[in-house]
């Protein structure tokens, strides 16, 4: 007689035939079922992380770098809940997780007994869908149901938009295998297989899509946050001949020596009557969010006459408050399609107006003005501006939010840096996982990481570091000025004396002890004499984790940005 | 002309006005007219504490201690997931909290814009009810609507059984009042208040049941987690002098020199037969959780014929499969009122069959086993045997999931200690937010505090310090094993070769340098020798924080366990 589990344990086993490998096992002993069916599979490799909160992060950051769904387990109660912002964020960043809540069978919800809570669809609407496996598994039905809500929720995770899916999974006890009982898995399960036919336009549709651009003289091409894509990158390459594309790091262009970096500086530097001529008549998006907030308020108060909105399926956000057209296709395969029916006739009033020079003219201007980049007093951007500049050419660089994303995009990265991925959680723009997402990447991939985050965000998410998994490939640098100094930077919060006690809070960790407590190797940046020689130190990877914390004042910071920003402005005055 | 965030801004008066003067605000910008609207306030109390989830607990120790609800804020996105473990836990705590989620308005919902989550509702059935406010103030209705949602959630999270109540609350732009602005509170805001006029058992209905309780000749009175509550306490101590009353160190009725407080240990150990003669007929419970399983499994084995459970109103537990009837009554006015009408003459059969003398009997034997209790090697037993039995006559003992909760019930606490209440977040019975949870009640209170707490939830929880102000009364005994030694010491796991990696989960830290980050004494105790002055001066306060660690490794404290359980055999060969 096969164990009263066997359907359980099987789930392991489906996830592997549907290309699962990699499980995220949070402790408990409700969940017992499901860890032992992962943690003794050989085709998964299983970690377990003590803070359920840290550990979804993690899998979100495993599943985005593999490309594929993790899964991710806990036991019953309230650990459900630690998933919660993990689970959000890859809702929005669009990550495929398979996320098995374990429970009680429902007859002792709500009867007082231990880590018990009301599980069923505790997501809401930040999961694709929520399942619940049923507690009995005698009627064969019930173990063809179990099997076939693993196949659907494999493929609704991997179907676009990508996302978690929620399986909760309630267990009567005993929970664990008899002593030296061997868990196996039936051989030639049945699965459910979920594929696409790639389509393409017809040549008839990209000529009548190349036509209708003919009406416009100035169409601007706006990348929203992405993945580094070859064939996309490739066509937006050859298309930003004919028209400005504008992306920012988190689009992952920067490798297109063409692309319009640096919109955000002049953007907000620029005056009325330049912003008025940059005005595009025609907007072609595709991508996740804008990280630029002058962009934003540049197109939603210099309209477009009509907004294209490129992507497979779905509702599309109307960032601008000016979408016309949602056009239901690959990005990369629109460009494509649209580059081979369309030749420089398509842009001929485009190429009348001008409107792509006006664009690499302000572009041009902005990169100017950053090339002696910052100078003075120790900073922040200072060290920044170092560290950017001596990336090595293939690497991650994992941006926190929110200073942390912010400067790195006011610096950009040079097209020479060819290998560099950029990612972010911005899905949510929360500064809560950052540090776990970065070490969820770092655990499935050995080329170099760098994680460049603040110190709230370090020191909220601490527990990123609480398991035995080495971390050689990680490198981390903080930038430590004792509080979050965004809301020193953004108008509000500067005038209010609240500032420091509720905006700023204050708070006085340095990663020092943090660094002793894990074995990482620390250094700290607080001059700027010094700041040559540690980056240099801080980019060399021999094996362990590192961590390079910059101490500096809210202060020295506001001002370096604010000289900064002189800079630019005098810009448009020679 | 009043500033547009008037309805806002009133909130703050409306909540001092119904009794609030306590307020938890985490930082961020989108909830800035919520902020700035209670931190002014000058009769509420605001303090700040930057990750949400830690923050969301302490609230909830804060409304336990105060016994009133506290307002709970935070910024928009997934800020607001990281209340709900906590939420979840004050709804099964019972304990009101008023939690204010700031938002986006709702136009900008699934626009890409940053930290923006689909936030009503979000808290699912783990709030009593959650609101939406409008965005626009305008219209006079919108105000008096505003106006009466804080209302109606106040009475609410404060009628029985209290629990968390949601606001979800979006803002427009500016969220910033202008330069030195000042921010008042209108005079004579309407509030509606909610009063419930006593109501006392008939003398009629009370000796109807007084007579009813004639049938039985086996009464038993269990009681569930409840705070110290003198009059039941009082009631209870005159009750037991005709019935066994039965409470484990949750129920807070330690004081009361019968109570039957080893029923965990006796039930386990004793055989068969008898059980069998500690079979009620008649159980009586109130309160919340049972924390003894063995209590648990006794009952649902022997069902009692009835089981009567006493609460205000509501649905109740089934706790042991046998519930014949709910009886709606505040348990101390219950027992109060049975007491005035039933006399001895009601218990004569109860009298005959001896039944509180089988209990007394059992509770004795478990009472001399423990009386030279632990000894032997050192392990946590032998030090919180120390450590319970010299705890000052008045504090608050705080105990963590999920081994120092049940160690301290297996000690228990005598009857001479007058002033020790206890408290655990047996809601959900997580080990997620214990320490913070403590740091609430700590900064309410002036008397001492001792948590007792492992070391998976210590640094779970850790968090729970990174803010700014001090815990002169909260001192910490932190029994470290690196790892959840509970996995050790149940049937289950510790036959599963993944023992260690998947669920004990080993972890190396110590509290040595966080003592260190945060300037708290620390001491370390980890031989026999060292017990007595170590504790001895762990339990003087002196106005620091102090955390004494205890480090023992598995083996020692099941040996420890074990012999301790043979010992309490032992006692029934005799």
């Amino acid at each position: 007689m096969s164990p009263r589990f066997q359907p359980i344990y099987d789930l392991a086993e489906l996830c592997f035939q549907r290309g699962i490998t990699q499980a995220v096992l949070c402790p408990g002993s409700r969940c017992a079922p499901l860890t032992l069916a992962f943690a003794r599979h050989e085709g998964i490799t299983g970690r377990t992380f003590s803070d359920e909160r840290s550990a979804a992060f993690i899998a979100s950051g495993m599943a985005h770098e593999t490309q594929s769904p993790v899964v991710l387990v806990c036991t019953s109660g309230s650990a459900a809940y630690h998933f919660a912002p993990a689970i959000a964020e890859a809702y929005f960043q669009e990550i495929p997780l398979i996320v098995f809540t374990a429970d009680r069978p429902k007859e002792w919800i709500d009867q007082y007994d231990g880590q018990t809570i009301r599980q069923t669809g505790i997501y809401g609407s930040h999961v694709k869908k929520s399942f619940s496996l049923p507690e009995d598994y005698e009627h064969p039905d019930a173990v063809w149901y179990i099997h076939r809500v693993v196949n659907e929720a494999i493929s609704l995770a991997k179907e676009y938009p990508q996302g978690p899916v929620h399986i909760n999974a309630p267990f009567r006890e005993p929970l664990y295998p008899a002593k030296q009982e061997k868990i196996s898995y039936t051989p030639n399960l049945k699965t459910i297989q979920a594929s696409s036919l790639s389509s393409a336009f017809s040549e008839n549709e990209s000529l009548k899509m190349a036509r209708r651009l003919e009406k416009y003289s100035k169409i601007l091409v706006l990348a929203g946050q992405g993945d580094f894509n070859k064939e996309l990158s490739t066509s937006l390459e050859k298309f930003s001949r004919l028209v400005p594309v504008v992306g920012d790091i988190l689009s992952n262009l920067h490798t297109n020596k063409s692309t319009i970096r640096h919109a955000d500086i002049f953007l907000e530097a620029c005056h009325e009557d330049i912003k008025k001529s940059l005005q595009p008549e025609l907007l072609i998006t595709f991508g996740k969010s804008i990280l630029s907030k002058n962009t934003k308020l540049f197109l939603r108060k210099y309209k477009p006459q009509e907004h294209w909105h490129i992507q497979p399926t779905g509702a599309a956000a109307d960032t601008f408050q000016s979408l016309s057209e949602i056009i239901y296709a690959e990005p990369a395969q629109f460009f494509k399609s649209l580059l081979s029916s369309a030749g420089e006739n398509n842009f001929l009033s485009q190429k009348k107006e001008n409107f792509k020079r006006i664009w690499e003219a302000e572009e041009h201007r902005s990169q100017l003005s950053m090339k002696h980049g910052v100078e003075g007093e120790f900073s922040e951007l200072l060290v920044l501006q170092e560290f950017m500049a001596h990336l090595p050419p293939r690497c991650n660089l994992h941006l926190a939010n929110s200073m942390s994303v912010r400067y790195a995009n006011f610096i950009g990265l040079e097209a020479e840096k060819k290998g560099i991925h950029v990612f972010s959680n911005r899905g949510t723009s929360g500064i809560d996982g950052c540090t776990s997402t970065a070490v969820g990447h770092a655990l499935c991939n050995e080329t170099p990481h760098f994680l460049l985050t603040g110190d709230v965000a370090f020191f909220y998410d601490r527990n990123a570091f609480w398991h035995n998994y080495p971390l050689p490939n990680l490198h981390i640098l903080l930038l430590n000025n004792h509080g979050g100094t965004i809301f020193n930077m953004i108008d509000g919060p500067a005038d209010v004396p609240e500032l420091n006690t509720f905006f700023v809070t204050d708070q006085r960790l340095s990663a020092r002890l943090l660094c002793t407590e894990f074995g990482y190797e620390y250094d700290c940046l607080d001059t700027t004499k010094k700041i040559k020689n540690a980056i240099q130190h801080f980019l060399k990877f021999d094996g362990k984790t590192k961590i390079l914390e910059t101490i500096s004042t809210h202060q020295q910071n506001k001002e370096a940005f604010l000289h900064l920003k002189q800079k630019i402005k005098k810009g448009y005055e020679t």
